[in-house]
């Protein structure tokens, strides 16, 4: 659908870039809270049950076997061996150049402050099952909590029918040094990495995505007092394609589809200066979405994607900014312009040889990101969501002697007596000597 | 109570650490579900009835006057004002400290990755009305807010019976740059905050402690699609304190009793090698609870106080590291040794002259911290959480050509031929020279 952004009212223009409503589905939330109950009181039997019924996998026991890791392995190809050696590697080097440093200041003389960073102890990867294989995702999630030292890193996937994992996921999840591997998916998978079950201790952090019972689990187990922490909230992928006269209406059109192919709901928007462009990626559209497998979903997607077309692309620039797009690709001749104006992305795909498929993969960024306008509230995956952070500080004699008044009148300001007579009783001692060195 | 920690089997161990349960409470859900629609629906004329009606003041506009403003600081103590410059400083200095670097790596030959930080536009801060007021709350959240460079500051807060705030909240609000103050506060006030009203325009993030209709509003938005996010879960505050047979037992019990006025619910925890010394805390804790103002209040959170003995300063880091504490205060001889050892706290004193009211108010660390054994999974407040991270990637011609090959096998390997294809058809035509430059 050609739009023609000055045609529009400001509530029309609102409404081309509204996201498909989340609708809350109190009887997915039910179920789901069962299922987390279930798992808390009866642990691995309840997840092997919930397997058998959901996966239609009956299992002896969660933990991937070594032997069926050996012989997963043994089956994987040359080529995509190579291309997760290849993907991994770029990860890991732009993962590690994100390593922070430790802050230590003394603020005033004698009062000494530090931030340190460290790893989260234990982290849960959930990677979804499915028709395809997604070891990026294992990349994405598991060569990051490589590089930040997390002491456990935990993947949980639905088992295939041979009682397994595809040989990429395993392949990806051994060169991340993941070595508990446990074969379990949807709520019950969440549930069981929130509270432990027998085989699976609990994590502190569980990361990944998954369809809408995963993300309900998600955000329960989070709520549960003491629960675990989450990564983002999730959302319908998406991708805005801005783009000028010149840019190449091919390109345009692969880009939109890779999002597309995605989901259903997948949302995909081009934003031009110009009529002819939008007319040619329309076009150009058609002729790819004809060869895809998974034509049946694109087309589904594409019947909602929106080529908005705009006076210059100082407009098409607010438009992506009003939308917040989780992939932005820019294909406009003046890049710097450009990215000097944009504001909200998850990640920028700059220049006609970027494809968002790059970044989905091999580029060395992270694909998981924030979508449904997030990206103004949330931060794109990266080292520091594997690691926490704490404070320490050390005041000496001096230190307190000098900032001690301070302390106590604001204390006395909050009429928290008890925090001014800490100071109180520690400067008395102090003035009257009766503590050495 | 003193508890002789060997004599506890592991589940009377795990039973003398456990925090308070916190209850669901469905009706508490219900009514701030209620408070968050009626603000979405009739905005300030709500926020203004429930000011009425909870706060029992009846305010014509939300937003806080000048003269309100000018009023009230014209009343501020020169002390407190000092007290509160000083704070300023050293919170401004640590966060500033913590400014974080971007990222540029070229992880291969022509395939260039950034990580760029930027400030959040906007950020709402709650600050809790109540008998006192909370200036120090004010400066850890609107400094921060102020060194990351956020355009907007929102400060809500309830308003008192002269329809304004306490001097030092505007004081310290002023040397924030916060020009933004409404007088509002609950459940209503973080709806406002979410979604906007007439006067108050939505916020990005949204931080500050609050009762429980605050601490379920700001779980209710978090989680409403497009929701603002916000700064962490809540808890009731607590401090684990760390100490040998040579700490001092005065300085202990003070820090202890600045835990246990804060709240009823507030947890104060003694970890020590020596029972003479639990006695000594046992003895200086009753002595210097007779003389506070917020005696009721302490005594009764210390009727839960528990003094842990243990073995030796090992076994009581063991302790330690199990609760994983919000506040956490070492007196202990050997510092060095304690601190690599001690795994988890929002925030660690070291040493006889680090009173936790000094990390409270003004040694530069910030205040709001992760309890309820949430340093485990989350971080101290600091700058990032003020700050937003996105990704930037730009491919060379010779990158995609050299990158391409991999991306291509991954795509395949996932099922995703339109992902495939952004590359192919790029490749193509690279190949085909029909594009230059
Ligand atoms: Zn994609
Ligand atoms: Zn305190």
């Amino acid at each position: 659908m050609q739009i023609q952004w000055n045609e529009l009212t400001e509530a029309q223009q609102a409404a081309a870039l509204a996201r498909p409503a989340q609708s809350n589905n109190p009887q997915l939330s039910e179920q789901v809270s069962d299922i987390i109950d279930r798992i808390r009181t009866n642990g691995d039997a309840a997840l092997l049950d919930y397997t058998a019924r959901f996966d239609g996998v009956n299992l002896a026991t969660v933990k991937l076997s070594t032997e069926a890791k050996a012989t997963a392995l043994a089956q994987l190809g040359t080529d995509v061996k190579a291309a997760i050696d290849i993907a991994y590697r770029n990860i890991k080097a732009f993962h590690t150049a994100q390593m922070p440093k430790d802050v230590t200041l003394e603020t005033q003389p004698g009062v000494l402050c530090e931030l340190k960073h460290v790893a989260l102890d234990a982290v849960g990867l959930y990677i979804p099952g499915g028709s395809a294989p997604l070891p990026s995702t294992v990349l994405m999630l598991g060569t990051t909590a490589q590089v930040a030292g997390c002491l456990r890193k935990v993947l949980v996937s639905p088992p295939n029918a041979q009682q397994s994992l595809a040989p990429e996921i395993i392949y990806a999840a051994t060169l991340c040094g993941i070595d508990e591997i446990y074969l379990c998916g949807g709520a019950q998978a969440i549930a069981a990495l929130a509270l432990g079950t027998e085989s699976i201790a609990k994590v502190d952090k569980i990361f990944g995505p998954g369809n809408s019972y995963v993300t309900e689990a998600k955000q329960q187990v989070a709520l549960l007092a003491g629960g675990p922490a989450i990564d983002m909230p999730a959302g319908p992928s998406e991708v805005l394609v801005l783009a000028d006269k010149d840019a190449d209406a091919d390109f345009v059109a692969s880009d939109l589809l890779s999002q597309a192919e995605h989901g259903k709901d997948s949302q995909a928007i081009l934003v031009t200066e110009s009529q002819a462009l939008a007319a040619a990626v329309e076009l150009a559209v058609a002729d790819q979405l004809a060869r895809l497998s998974r034509q049946e979903i694109a087309a589904h997607a594409m019947q909602y994607a929106r080529y908005i077309v705009c006076d210059d692309i100082t407009q098409a620039i607010q438009v992506s900014n009003l939308y917040a797009p989780e992939h932005l690709i820019v294909q406009v001749t003046d890049t710097d312009t450009a990215l000097a104006q944009l504001k909200y992305a998850g990640s920028i795909f700059v220049g006609p040889y970027s494809p968002e498929s790059a970044g989905d993969y091999a580029s060395g960024t992270n694909h998981v990101l924030p979508t449904y306008g997030y990206s103004r509230n949330y931060s794109s995956l990266g080292l520091l969501d594997f690691m926490r952070r704490f404070t320490v500080q050390t005041l000496s004699k001096a230190g307190l002697q000098d900032l001690g008044p301070a302390i106590m009148h604001l204390a006395e300001a909050e009429g928290l007596d008890a925090h001014k007579n800490a100071v109180a009783i520690r400067l008395a001692k102090l003035n009257a000597g009766t503590r050495d060195a």
